[in-house]
This record gives C-alpha cells, sequence and structure tokens, in this order.
C-alpha cells in the first residue's frame, strides 16, 4: 500500500522521518481512517531499526492527533484526521468574497470591507498629485526593499504600536500573503517544520507546503497559543518559524495575553527560531484592553512582523511590509527580487504621502466608527444563543461560533447559502484534522442593517438542524 | 571532502543521481576546478554499483561541461566551470538599473527604457477615467486569474502575433518575472530538472532553484538553442520544462528560425515536456522578418507564454499575463493565489482600456521609432570592430559582444565603470561557467547622442587592454 524509506544518514532523527511519512500517507489517504498501524516489533524490523524508534514516532503521531491508541488492541488511524481538503476554489470563494456572491446575499464570509468603506477620493487625490510631480519615474522599476520615503514614512506610521525600527529593516510586499510568500522563499526549504495556530488561516499553510514545509499544529487557547504544547513540540520539532496571528486573530477572534506574547519570544530565543507574525487588523480594537503587536516586545529581533494594508485601508492597494530581523533583512529582499522584482512604484508613492500627511487617521476613525457599530450588532445579536457558544474578540472582524449538540457545520453551511446567507465553516481553517462544529461569521463586509435578518435566519436554520437531528433518532416503540 | 548517497529506490536512475551530486560539489566549489576525479572502478566499488554506472555518469559531466577526460590520465573538473556567482546585488544592479548610476553616466546596461519615453500623459487620463467609473471596486480584490475584461482584451491585443486563444486560457500576472515565479510554484518540485539556453535571463534561474530545481545548460546556437544537443539531452533527463526566449534573446538578441521553433514543439510533445517562452519585446522588430512568438506555432499546447508589458510599456505596471496550456489553468492560478492573491485591479482596468480602445498602438509607433534610430546607431558604432565580434540581432534591445585576443570582459566592465560607462559582463548569463569574454550592450536606456562617446570611451578602453595584455608578454632579450 505504501512505501517507508529511511535514510540514516540524513541530519533528522529517524522516528522523525518515520513520523513524517505516516503524516503523509495519513493526510494524503493512502493510509486510510481507522486503520491499524503494524506492530511495533514488525515495523522496528521492517525498517531495521530499534523498537525504540518506532515507538518515538508512534508516540509523536499521537500527539499530533493522527493515531489513537486503543488498549490491548493497538494503534489506529484517528477517524477525524482530515484525508480531503475542501476544493481550493472554495476556500477562495469564502476568503475573499471571489463567487460572485448574488445582490441579496447576506454576507458573513468576505474578510475585506465592502467597497463604499474604501478611502478613494483621498486617494484619486493623491494619485494625480503623484503623477504630476514624478512623471514616468512612478512607473520605473522601484528598489527591491521599497521606496526610501516609504519606507521611512512606515518606521513613522508604526510607532503607533510601539514598534522603533530603522527603514533598513523594512521591506515592502505587495499585500500580506506576498508577505507570507516571500518569506517562506527566503526561510523554508523541502523538508522544513513549520508551526501553525490551530485553527489558522489556510493560505499560510498552502505557501508553507508549497515549498515543501511539514505543518505541526499548536493548539490555540482563549488567552492564545498553547504555551506547554508549544514548547513539547519545539523540544521534538526544530521548526524553521512558528506562524502566529497574536492579535485578533483568524478565523477565532483570539487575542494573546501580554503574558503569553512574553512566553512566545522567550521561546523562540530559547529554541532558536523564528515567529511569523501576521498583523491585518491591530486597528480595529474596540475593548479597553491594550493589544500590542508581538513586535513590540521583541527584545531578541526574533519576530517577523508582516503587515497588511489590505483590510483596514483597501485590498486593491496591493501594499504591506515585512519588518525584519536585521540578519534577514537581504534574504527577504532576494526573495522579493525572484518573485515579482519589486512592488508598484505609483502605489507606494501614494501611500508615502497618505502616510506622511496623516490622512489614513481621518480614515481610520471613520472607518472604526462603522464597524464597531457592526461589531456591537452582532455582539448583541449572538449572545444567548442555545445553538451554539461564541467567543466575543475583543475587536477584528471575526465571530467564531462553536455549535452545539453535533450540529454539522457543513450542513449549515449549505442550507444559509440555499438561503442567501453566506457563512464560512470552521473544516478549513485546520491543516489536519477535520472539524464539523464550527463556523466563522465577518462582518466586514455586512452593513448593519442587514444582520438582523442574517442572524435570524442562521438562527431558523439552526433550529430546523436541531429538530431534525432529534427527530431523526427517536425510536420507533 | 564531500560525501555521496545513492538511493536504489528511488524512480531517477542511479547514474542521473551520482551526476546530481558531483555537478552539485562542483558548482559550490567542494570539489575544485582541476581536481582528479575517483577512477570508475574505485567509485563503482565505494558505491555500490556498476562500471557502467558510474561511466555514463562522468559521460554526462563530461557532455555539461562538469569535466574534461584526458587520455590516459583520467578525468578533471573543468577549469573554467562557475564555482563562486557575482554578488546577487551586481545583478540586480546591473539589470534593472537599480544602482544610482550618476547621472553622467552612460547607460548600456538598464533592460528598461529610461521614463520619458513612458506613456505617462495617457495612463494619466485612463487612471482617472477608471477611478470615476469603478470607484472602490478598482480597489478590491480581483479575480485570481484577472479581469475578465481585461482577460478578453488580451486575446484581442495577441492576435496581432497570430496567438487566438480563449480568454478562459489567460492568467494575469504582476510582471514577467512573477511569471516565471508562479509557472515555477505550479510545476517544479524539489530535485526536478530545468533545461536552459546558455547563456539566459539569470534571475529565471535563481527561480527555478528556488524550488530545488537542477538547471540543464543547453547550447544557443545563431537561429536558435542547438537542436541535436537538446534531443540528446532530453533522452536522458525528464525536464519539467524547457525555459526560452526565442525573439530576441537576454542576452543574444537571437532570434529562433522558423524551422527551430517548430522542431521545439516537436521535441517538447515527443518528450511529454513543457517550453517557457519569455516574450518582453517582440513588438521591436526592426528587420523583416517574421519573428512570431513560439507560441504561434503551439499545435499542441505545449507552450507556456509569459508576455511582460514591463520592458515596452512601462515596468511601474506591474502587470503582464500567462497563456497557459488547457490542462494547467487552474495550477497556475493556485500558484498565483498563494503568490499574492490577486494583480492590481486599477491597472488592470486601465490597461483594459488602453489595449481595447488601441491607445496602445500609438505607443509603439512613437516608442518604435525612437528605439529604431538608437538601434540604428549603435549597429554603425559597432561594427567593423577589431576588438570584438558583434552578432547584430533583428529587434529587441541587446547587442552581445563576443571579445577577441583574451581581453577580460571583467576587466573591462570595470575600467568601463571608472569612465563613466556602464555595461553587462556576460559571466552573470551562464549557470554554471565561468565566462569572461562577453559583454551585453543594451540601448533601452540610452539616448542615440550619447551613444557615439560611450562607444568611443568603450573602444579607447579596450585598446589599453589590448596594449597592455600584449606588453605584459614580450619577453626582454
Amino acid at each position: 500500500m505504501v512505501n517507508f524509506t529511511i535514510d540514516k544518514n540524513k541530519n533528522t532523527p529517524l522516528y522523525i522521518q518515520i513520523f513524517n511519512q505516516f503524516k503523509k500517507y495519513i493526510e494524503n489517504g493512502s493510509i486510510p481512517q481507522g486503520y491499524k498501524l503494524p506492530t511495533i516489533r514488525s515495523l522496528a524490523k521492517e525498517l531495521g531499526v530499534n523498537n525504540i524508534t518506532v515507538i518515538n514516532a508512534y508516540k509523536l503521531l499521537e500527539l499530533n492527533g493522527y493515531v489513537n491508541k486503543k488498549v490491548g488492541s493497538g494503534t489506529y488511524v484517528s477517524q477525524d484526521i482530515k484525508q480531503n481538503d475542501l476544493t481550493r476554489e472554495d476556500i477562495k470563494a469564502l476568503e475573499h468574497g471571489q463567487i460572485l456572491l448574488n445582490k441579496n446575499m447576506i454576507n458573513f464570509s468576505s474578510s475585506s470591507p465592502n467597497p463604499e468603506l474604501f478611502p478613494v477620493d483621498d486617494f484619486k487625490i493623491i494619485i494625480n498629485k503623484v503623477l504630476e510631480r514624478d512623471g514616468g519615474y512612478a512607473f520605473e522599476y522601484q528598489d527591491t526593499k521599497g521606496y526610501m520615503p516609504f519606507r521611512k514614512s512606515i518606521c513613522e506610521f508604526i510607532k503607533k504600536d510601539e514598534i522603533d525600527i530603522d527603514y533598513e529593516d523594512v521591506q515592502v510586499i505587495s499585500g500580506g500573503q506576498q508577505g507570507i510568500d516571500v518569506v517562506s522563499k527566503a526561510l523554508i526549504n523541502f523538508g522544513d517544520c513549520v508551526f501553525v495556530e490551530s485553527p489558522t488561516y489556510s493560505w499560510a499553510i498552502a505557501s508553507f507546503k508549497s515549498r515543501g514545509a511539514e505543518i505541526v499544529d499548536i493548539a490555540l487557547n482563549k488567552d492564545g497559543i498553547d504555551i506547554d504544547e508549544l514548547e513539547e513540540k519545539l523540544k521534538i520539532f526544530k521548526p524553521k518559524l512558528i506562524y502566529t496571528m497574536p492579535v485578533f486573530q483568524n478565523p477565532t477572534g483570539i487575542s494573546y495575553s501580554e503574558d503569553k506574547l512574553k512566553k512566545l519570544i522567550d521561546l523562540a530565543y530559547k529554541y532558536d527560531t523564528y515567529i511569523v507574525e501576521d498583523d491585518f487588523s491591530n486597528e480595529l480594537n474596540f475593548s479597553s484592553n491594550k493589544h500590542l503587536p508581538l513586535k513590540s516586545y521583541d527584545k531578541y529581533d526574533r519576530v517577523i512582523y508582516i503587515k497588511s494594508f489590505s483590510k483596514i485601508y483597501m485590498p486593491g492597494l496591493r501594499l504591506g511590509f515585512i519588518v525584519s530581523p536585521k540578519n534577514l533583512v537581504n534574504s527577504f529582499a532576494e526573495a522579493k527580487y525572484v518573485s515579482d522584482l519589486s512592488t508598484s512604484g505609483l502605489m507606494q508613492r501614494a501611500f508615502e504621502i497618505y502616510l506622511r500627511e496623516g490622512i489614513w487617521k481621518k480614515h481610520i476613525e471613520r472607518f472604526k466608527k462603522i464597524m464597531r457599530e457592526r461589531f456591537d450588532e452582532m455582539k448583541y445579536l449572538l449572545s444567548g444563543n442555545k445553538y451554539f457558544e461564541v467567543n466575543i474578540p475583543d475587536g477584528g472582524f471575526y465571530f467564531w461560533l462553536k455549535l452545539n449538540d453535533d450540529i454539522s457545520a457543513k450542513k449549515l453551511y449549505l442550507k444559509c447559502i440555499e438561503r442567501n446567507v453566506s457563512i464560512v465553516p470552521g473544516n478549513m481553517f485546520f491543516s489536519n484534522k477535520v472539524d464539523d462544529s464550527h463556523i466563522r461569521l465577518s462582518y466586514a463586509s455586512c452593513e448593519a442593517d442587514k444582520m438582523k435578518s442574517g442572524i435570524s435566519t442562521l438562527n431558523d436554520i439552526l433550529k430546523d438542524i436541531h429538530n431534525e437531528e432529534n427527530s431523526e433518532y427517536i425510536p420507533i416503540v
């Protein structure tokens, strides 16, 4: 059925080689759910390794949720391991509202605000200013690291988040996804290990996997990543990086406590790895709790901070930046060059003015006011519901719902679509686990006046499914 | 000194595994120039393989220029194998004129035209038209494959090159380099083989290598790629793709004959591989010879056509497109999504108008006239020179000079810089060979009135070097 090969000359310990191969075969379905693994002795003999090597590999598989041990019976592949992805098209559609949502659709799926909220008028003026001032030079190749005045204005801009850096540490990118891709190119080689929060943003995983990385999940608690699990796994694997969204996480809305932020940085230092911080919405804090970026605590220069301007300003800018640890600046520049040479000069020059002249503050004020209304309305509408539990975030765009009574998220999703409500089923945020009990609701693209009707429909459907499920199981006696 | 491992379970033939490892060690300098390889018998014994396996591996190394056989003595690593790259910073600087060339510098190095030639005024009008018409929608995420009206206008546009396709085959990209990167992501996995012309564009190689590809060179003759060498190597390796620039190649200016274009496509079909055609300047034909893109001959749907708008229109657009074989359309879309989600909507919408309304024709006419003057002047200035041979291209931006009398290209390059003339030494266009006898001159950024003085300086320096070299070797008797 499957073929195991181990290479004793490799640096990777043998038990991790065995673990990686099981992982691959389980994920791609070559080893099906419920399959009983070979006994320790037989596999050890077949591979010519010690029993303890196989024992350690099986322990790792268990630790990562791939297998369950049944006492006295053996080790079995988990029934809830993910073996088939949702199609990529679905994910794309849901993440960015790229499917033509019909006009009457109530949109709880898009991560980006409706275009009516974009600061287009200001931009029109600024773009013309740039064209007037710079002419053809706005359309030349720009420095790969970014247009220097723009990099300088970024340094001023992020002082608001208590991040104090030199423009030499700034790498301009064409949006957050390119940031992830550039970091992947620079740091990840075939066979490297990457840690991610579970659940997390699926297209970050796609980028790491595209470089041949092995993905290891770390559970997310209500106050951030599970530090104990993280350290336990750091001792075993040697990840090239830990991918995180410490503020208003996608999809859970969770923010790390200050204590966890500090511990995370200490662990990165202790185990000699890097943390990628993906920040797309830290401006949207609706609580009285301070939520500074992880980067502002980065005393060991271990945080690669990726900032996107897409969600809070406009996706179409295709702009963002990386704040890089000193020793990675040139690697990121080279990766950026290989990717697309440089980012649009026109947009960099326009956004430079936007930042330098403080025009962004006006937009944020207005934007935050509108989002605050939506946030409060969502919070109100989602409270005290018996069909799900919801974790109220301190800000950002996302509410993450855990469905009660075994209600199927997939069924809910499909029925919502029928009734013109679009939501995101939780399954797509898990890298290797099947999840059918969570959904993500975003209000980025949903006006406050539509929410009531949307959540009311959601409730009707939940009630129907709940009743259906219960009636199905009433025994006829 | 080095470690060889071979894996008999792998699909790759053993002699190719051995070849690949020698190649790696020779390229990274672990096995130095002039080193004598182990005898066939001793290596075969050490690796536990047949003599014939080692013989085949050594033959391959010889075929690819890594080693020379000396009869009765053994096999030695070539003296002219490339073991140290020029620094990446140098290459970047030279390719795109990103170093701050001092104002008085005569620029024969840049590949992109001076900004004074960009159609900025037309674009200013069009951008405002788009902002007026589409408002915030111009700044939304666009479809990953591209803004549909733009894709449709591209289909009309390339009918000029006798390429007739459906908009479904078009993938919009943010410039030619991203096209290469997207194709690499979609097709190349760690250990795959890629064929390139020798010499070729170094940042294509960087992209392939970043995916873990093994690069194999194919010589370029005056009428295109060496078809016999290509077929010989196709029989041995199974390349994922063959990267080519069939019209006005970078750096040589060479264009393929129609016969070679057809043969290339037949070979791709016969050996089940793809050809990447990188086209950045086919509009600049100054001859009466027809130079249609390879894609227009693509009867087997084997050509991945990458078109950049950077060199002929404006680099700052960050726009281009891939015409994809039907079966690769979705792979490219996924790779594009992982790379940066989508390309700027504003630029796509603006260029859609530019193409649809035929405004590009006006620009090309003016642009071609100016480039023609420069081309003719260069041709005149470079003719009948005793220090180099030059191949006069049919169009494009590049003249490729072969220096006579062992004049060192590197020395020439350094002396030119001192005298405020910038040229590109040929070395950077070879993936594994040291070259010190070619230079590339581009007139993209060099006004006709500066050329005379630039070439005259070049000639002075050539004369000096030539005299120096000769005087050094006069024996004192």
